[in-house]
């Protein structure tokens, strides 16, 4: 293209460089104001969440074209960049040429009021124009970004694990199946069951609800992997926190126990958060000002701080002390509902907390049987304003015991060739954990509903665009 | 865990650091070798291409196990780590101390020998201990960096487009089902129709094909973003170069025409080229000399040169003066098939070339029509010994004419709304394309089966682990 375009977060990033010179941008009209013979125009461009003021005169020669622009308008710009020490932006630029590249109408569905983030569900597609949702996406883009900085900086090898699964990785929660039969008439086998054969894969198949035990196998080659892809649950639960759809951060260590998982967990959450803090701290104080008015501080205790350490056994005597204001109240056994998780790390703790070994009985069948016999290496990290955002644990490295396990939960062993034979040729103590990807945005944002951190999100009988 | 490892990466990166040092390393047996009272065991952990020996003696408590440990074991060594200049290594691990962390057999499936790539399909959760499938899977992870690294450094915004989709974005290829209908019993309606009210999302729903559409609402609100995420084809097609489940990278740019996204492309590819030669150059010397005996000959070429460019009407001329030696015989209005492509790239330009301005018939509803009305702003950039290995277009920005041509090819206003919308309000050129992953790696390793690139590939009635 013939005009050459500067982003505005360059303008704003390397101003020294380019004030007093000729600039040309390109971007949408957040707003617009008319006087007589000149106005002045805001547009962003989505590359900074600060805005840029365009003003123009009656001697541009589609005068009478710009001042009747609506919100919304996609325009280019070439024209000075000067400063303006009065003003409460550094600089604006003097429009000598401005190119309208596509109208907008004046029912253009963001005008320059507030609008609720119901409403703004409802249009998805324009949402990231707005303020908030431009921070949001941008913030979440960096997170992604950290996420895998941070892994590779340590040499991680990141792993695509599949997500079309003929097994069902915990026996946990709903799956959707994935099939190319013809619904309407699904073809039935001799004795009228669902005839798989005819099937793309030839056996029934489903979503992924997790990459973990793929991810071990690349664990006990790789030493240090890490997956980093999407998840799903068909779950019917309308919760602000839920969504069919989300993606998921599964990092696995090999020669490395539990207390190593709980020192990476740690290092990746403060690493993350310090990401985002250098890099988008217009969002961050935006966030901090409209959205969650103690983000920052708690994120700065977070990342100066240690995180604490009590085991299940601990924690479920603190609670026990607090049960008469709990709705589910707590016993040794029972597992840990949101209000008890915000209890110990709002409350107690205040500051992230990893509670550790919990009984066997409602962890995974591959978690590491910890002496006692009663209890396994998993743990679950629980941070302010959100609960659980990390569940990991120490896997079951021992071939007899994981068998054993498996016959008393009822797991079919030939379902699970690839999985013993990691115990059967070169095991390795070995530990991983899941970061929910959403949770995370959610964290780092002060969003209270995960609706509003994905782009195009999916939930119960809500699949759109 | 009280042993401190040290990957084998950083000792062999930052050798100066370790050299007649005490150091401690964790990973897997690939060869033993014994002698009376002494052997030598060649290790590799998984962080880097080349392995490390450790010599033992009898003076170890464990000698008698350690000597009749088996190919695959996992173990843990603490030694000194001296230098060995008459050897063809560079060091090697005087051991002090050797843990047994895990056995391994006799008939561990991978031994010293050589294994056919169709037999290490069988074992896709073993075949990453090998060399062959350690290079492979080390440098998918680091294009998989370097791509992100690539366009966050430009400031693209990272977006996660859904995988589960109610519409079908190019009406392109059979597309897999997602439902949580019991497939025994699918429920109906009066009318004999599959009754989806009854289904999670209450309506038919599929696994994306493409984020491109979604992907474009970002860039009207961001400018420049890129997905990176799966895809799905649903094709019954058993070829070396499909797989069911692949990913895709797919950049939109806006205020940006054809040119801008050719710029961009070549760009992004010289880009990751260079990083993986510069990160994993053990690895690519091992597929130059193994798998590819020209690949870094290629790759540098390609970094090196500048793209040609050529029009589809002008390639067509090309080729049909060497019509006689195609299977498939072209002609203006043909589809370009692989033996075509790679007669382009490989015989005519000896390098990646840009074919442009393609009949508006053989291309998307969504391309940019030229203002000959007969071809449209696509391009595909062809490599050598792939052929086609990106896709991209300028996209139609104009209302009228996207309704025009949606109306040519029968598709339904109502379904593309949002997409019109971006038509509608603040339109701006814009452009972009999709890089299939596998396609990349392969390029990169010279593999020439995409099962071989994919962790746990997904193809027509296989879908194992």
């Amino acid at each position: 293209m013939e005009w050459k375009l500067t982003n505005i977060k360059d303008l704003y990033r390397r101003k020294e460089e380019f004030l007093e010179q000729e600039v040309t941008i390109g971007g949408w009209v957040r707003s617009i104001r008319n006087s007589k013979n000149f106005g002045f125009i805001v547009v962003n461009d989505g590359t900074f969440f600060e805005p840029l003021q365009v003003v123009y005169h009656d001697g541009l020669s589609n005068f009478a074209e710009v001042e009747k622009l609506n919100v919304g308008a996609a325009i280019m710009v070439r024209g000075k960049l000067v400063a303006t020490p009065q003003a409460k932006q550094p600089f604006e630029i003097q429009a000598e040429e401005v190119l309208v590249e596509g109208q907008s109408t004046p029912d253009y569905p963001l005008q320059k009021k507030r609008h609720s983030f119901e409403y703004l569900r409802t249009i998805s597609h324009l949402r990231p124009r707005t303020n908030t949702f431009e921070a949001v996406f941008r913030v979440r883009s960096l997170i992604a970004y950290a996420i895998h900085k941070f892994f590779q900086e340590r040499d991680f090898v990141y792993v695509h694990t599949p997500l079309i699964t003929g097994s069902d990785c915990e026996g946990a929660g709903e799956m959707f199946q994935v099939t190319t039969l013809d619904l309407k008439d699904v073809p039935k086998d001799d004795q009228g069951a669902v005839d798989f054969t005819q099937d793309f894969f030839g056996k029934p198949t489903n979503l992924t609800v997790s990459g973990q035990l793929n991810g071990e196998t690349y664990a006990m080659a790789f030493k240090n992997i890490y997956t980093f892809g999407p998840t799903f649950r068909a779950e019917n639960s309308n919760t602000t926190r839920h969504a069919a759809e989300f993606w998921m951060i599964e990092p696995e260590i090999a020669f490395a126990d539990l207390e190593d998982d709980m020192i990476l967990a740690e290092s990746m959450l403060k690493y993350i958060i310090r990401y985002v803090l250098e890099h988008a701290p217009e969002e961050m104080q935006f966030f901090n000002q409209f959205v969650d008015k103690g983000l920052l501080e708690r994120l700065n205790h977070v990342v100066d701080s240690d995180f604490a350490h009590v085991t299940y056994t601990e924690a479920i005597e603190i609670l026990e002390k607090n049960n008469e204001n709990f709705e589910y109240k707590v016993s040794w056994g029972a597992d840990l509902q949101t209000e008890h998780e915000r209890y110990l790390t709002e409350e107690v703790f205040k500051r992230p907390v990893f509670v550790t070994d919990y009984p066997k009985e409602i962890k995974a069948f591959y978690m590491k049987l910890n002496p006692d016999n009663k209890t396994v290496a998993a743990v679950d990290c629980l941070v302010p304003g959100i609960g659980e955002i990390i569940g990991g644990s120490q896997r079951e490295d021992d071939y007899e015991k994981l068998c054993q396990r498996m016959e008393e939960l009822g797991l079919e062993k030939e379902d699970y060739d690839f999985y013993l034979d990691l115990r059967k040729y070169g095991t390795a103590r070995h530990a991983g954990f899941g970061l929910g990807f959403e949770r995370c945005v959610m964290y780092l944002t002060g969003m209270t509903n995960i609706r509003d951190v994905v782009p195009f999100p999916r939930t119960v009988k809500n699949c759109e665009l």
